[in-house]
């Protein structure tokens, strides 16, 4: 680490930015310079917690400042690309909120930008550095679960409606970032069933059937409109199944030593199974709040000069499939192709 | 009820039988004349538990009996057809499990026969005979959910893969007889992703889409490869939801009080939502055996010659459904519409 | 094991002896030979499920069959101490279900015949044959969980109220009989509140205190007024503690790697304590039925002339410690100490 | 509402001092005018967080501010006597964190002064002020549960361990205000076994045996040492029965419409139980922090000089309560009588 602290500015003081500035005050390793709202009155709110910190309404002023390393993006979804364009022109880094951007090209763009200025762009997939989400991958990585069969996710519960965007854009970020991170692999086609049941043309509960180029399955179930809230993933593998239910206060991660083996077909050509259910485990998961670790791992990234696990590149692959599954939705179901990013960088 | 209790036989002595034959063995409007199956040593098994039951191994006896009503048949699927047709063509009533035949046209064809000769022809759907289901169904007709949304359905546990039907034959049938009871409409167009995880032929998860006449919108999530078994349904309706959990021992309904209010455009166009949350309230039901239930309603059915809840048509529904699940699934994925049964019946 | 198989007969045929029934039938090593009952009704239910079996309301007739080698008593407690006693004194030998007798002299008396005569007398604690409790006998007794400090143990639901027993002798006899077998010492005394809430002569709520020769402190919940079923036993050691909870259907028995580290006074005169907190395993645990293992267990005494793991001395002890718990309660909740059996056997 | 807020200081900013100072921060009737403790770095802590609000280590300084209407004490145990009382003296309202003070001399002592002075005291009892808990004191008061039977309550966790007082100091004073205020009388009588499993000297587990005039009998479950975090409340009336969890994040209060009806003795002596179980209602349950809610009531009871609910008597029958329980633990489980406070206030 640099003995001095990297600056800091954060752009967008409403529902999400108090939660990084809460995370980037404690982080030692920064200093935040700077808090920017257009809105005067977020800004008193801010200055009423942190009396010390600067606060303006001038992003110029904010971009200006030499003090100022690298700028968190928390602003709604349009506004992204224009914020983070400026501030990777103006030479900073930056970190942005998800989902990346509102639309592909904007998200290319942004990633051309910070590899041609050799500037760091990270994205807030905050639950890959969540330590459940970071114990299922080590299981995979070590080949705990073998073969990895099909993957289900529920996010459901009741409540918010977004205005401008269907349920897909706002919840299905979340499972896209985690599904890749761990499969390392991206989907390569969508299929969408939903309905926008509160109001027509936001869909507010969408089934999100994923196809990946190595043979996986998986589902997203994603709404506004459940009685109850659910955060469970469901991962099949080989030799063990596991479930991660984050609602639960202690047992997130459930592994199950539970699995088929398969004997070749007899003389009769029947192949015959057998179910292996064995003993079931909830590893202990460190309590580390994954938004601080996410703060981390971006200054890291910065200082030690290396790819951030959630980069431009993951956020623009996010976007894509956000895109492609949102068109499969609109067209009722239709199946269609997720690509891959044709990045320069 | 008549004096005369009716006559039953029942022919397939396998993995289900057993259990028909415990509960009509317990009926008192019914009496068991034979137990039949072509293999002797099932047979000895019966006599072992029911001595005074007379048993045979040539079907055509039992048909030629006299004193046999009605003819329940727990036979493979494959089979189904030819031992009801033929028992309709003796003139008997018949209860054939589900799914009730290997094809649509030869449902269609019992269906036909069975009307021709003015019989009860019922299919073994016994979800539709639980209490919770039925509860349920109570609820939507009484108008306490309101406008039904969307219904998310699990039926996922660890084993028994079939040798010769996927998933979808094997486990939608339940939840597509209860959705078509519920909402009184039959599905009019499937889309199912899945993967046949052990053997790459026979597909052991379905992420079963399904569109409705009325927009409803529905999935069905099945799997023989889940370390955890889940039975539970969610209906999401415009003024109450409601969990059905069939693995709670008591608390299998669930209700909730809760909703969103949909206001009316303010001058800004805007629509604004609020969201209602309210009690949650789990009421008692019946602890009757639903197969027993089913039993009743098949003698009651043919006594008084009143249509069965799950006649010929509802098997046959759920079977055109099921080919079109199956064509989906093979077929990537493909959305396939599910067509009205074109009986002349 | 011997060639021909044991020849037991079933007195009582009443609330729990169909359930003996079902499994000396199923039981290879032995074969019943009467099933008595003074009611004639009771033994045509019999004979309706095994049609086989040769039935008596004359217990004379079955003692005096030397086909008879054991006699299985499942009548009113009442009525324990007699039945027993006139099979043993006619050579037999006997499972008694528990508790053994309605008083501390009874008991007595049946294990010095049994002991007199050389014959098996053993008591139907059946929890002591169920899988789960074995596997927490297997932790503790492998040092698995240290030390053991203390147990709770709760045993609640609605119903069924005994019209003339208080709920400690209903309900009690299961935790003592497994808190005995698994500490392998009986408790020292005793100390009862509860209280008679529907009709005030019979307890149906009951908080059993118990303290044990080795420091070990322990507390039973019994009652028949809990809206909810609880079967849950927490057992807490200085290296790890469990929970088993038998209402679950898989994960009955669960092990937290917890605990608390001591370390040495400092300097200040003051001790450090740290928390630990690891992994949970719930360890697949055999699905055997217990009643089932009973049987085999009661057979294979006799045969191998070993004590039976729940013979009369321990269901001495359990008698012994019901009266003083009943007299505790009795009294007030004064504590009552527990004698030692002072058998002569 | 006065038109001046009223002045509070906060004495001690230690482990829970944190939590008063939000909550009064944020009440627009209350004013902090100190943070006061002799410990300067707590004091640094407070103003890194609230720039604004003056801090001392001088408690005469704080007194002696006539702005000061009100003195809250959050400091250890064993100086809340001195504290509050010098506090009384100088004419300052007290609010004083539970339990009240280290024995009753000192709490009756407090409660003679404050009704001298004509000034409003109060303890931190701050489950009295939770929503589960009034709901339940509502379905109480309203006589939706009949007449109470009995009460069982679980507060159980993996650490704390205090140094310096038990498992029943440290736990008890939650669950004994709380069942106070439901029940509307004291105890009358406890006996409490328990065992110092980590430092002999220290109690860390107790089942706690209450007895009520009423009849009411009532466990108290407290430890330090259970694996699984446990807060679970079972309330038995003769009308219905409840569970209030409060590890749950819904479903907090269920209400079980089930209950055991008695009919006469028929003539043959025999009374007949039936067991009625109904619906179960999870009652919607404000999510207000009870602490604010406590907070509140402070002032209100101070402006309108109305007598608190967790007034000075209240808080001393709390400690006259542990003190017989800490008496009975020490004394092996004796019970010990509950003596009505000797006020004359």
């Amino acid at each position: 680490m640099s003995v001095q602290p990297l600056g800091v500015a954060l752009v967008g003081y409403g529902y999400w930015g108090p939660n990084l500035l809460r995370n980037y005050m404690e982080l030692p390793e920064a200093e935040v310079k700077w808090v920017c709202d257009v809105r005067a009155e977020a800004l008193k709110t801010a200055q009423s917690r942190y009396a010390s910190v600067p606060v303006s309404t001038a992003y110029d002023q904010v971009l200006a400042d030499p003090a100022v390393d690298a700028v968190l993006v928390a602003t709604p979804i349009s506004t992204h690309h224009a914020i983070a364009k400026a501030a990777l022109e103006a030479g900073k880094h930056v970190f942005v909120e998800k989902p990346m951007t509102a639309d592909a090209a904007q998200a290319r763009e942004l990633v051309e930008l910070a590899a041609a200025r050799g500037l760091t762009l990270m994205v807030g997939h905050t639950f890959v550095f969540s330590p459940p989400v970071r114990k299922v991958k080590e299981l995979i990585e070590a080949g705990a679960l073998g073969e990895i069969y099909f993957i289900t996710t529920q996010r459901v519960n009741l409540g918010l409606h977004q205005k401008d965007v269907s349920v897909v854009w706002d919840l299905a970020p979340h499972d896209l970032s985690v599904l890749y991170y761990w499969l390392g692999e991206h989907a390569c086609a969508v299929s969408v069933y939903g309905r926008g049941c509160i109001t027509p043309d936001v869909p507010d509960v969408a089934f999100i059937n994923l196809k990946f180029p190595s043979g996986v399955v998986a589902e997203i179930q994603a709404s506004w409109l459940s009685p109850v809230k659910l955060r469970r993933t469901i991962v099949v593998g080989s030799k063990k199944m596991l479930v991660y239910d984050d609602t639960e206060n202690v047992e997130k991660v459930k592994i199950y030593d539970h699995g088929v083996d398969f004997q070749e077909p007899s003389d009769y050509g029947e192949f015959q199974l057998s179910y292996r259910t064995g003993d079931i485990v909830a590893p202990k998961i460190s309590g580390a709040e994954p938004l601080y670790l996410e703060a981390q791992h971006f200054v890291h990234s910065i200082v030690d000069r290396q790819p951030p696990l959630t980069g431009g590149e993951q956020g623009l692959q996010v976007v894509i499939s956000l895109e492609a599954a949102e068109a499969s939705l609109r067209a009722g179901g239709v199946e269609m192709p997720i690509a891959v990013p044709p990045c320069t960088a």
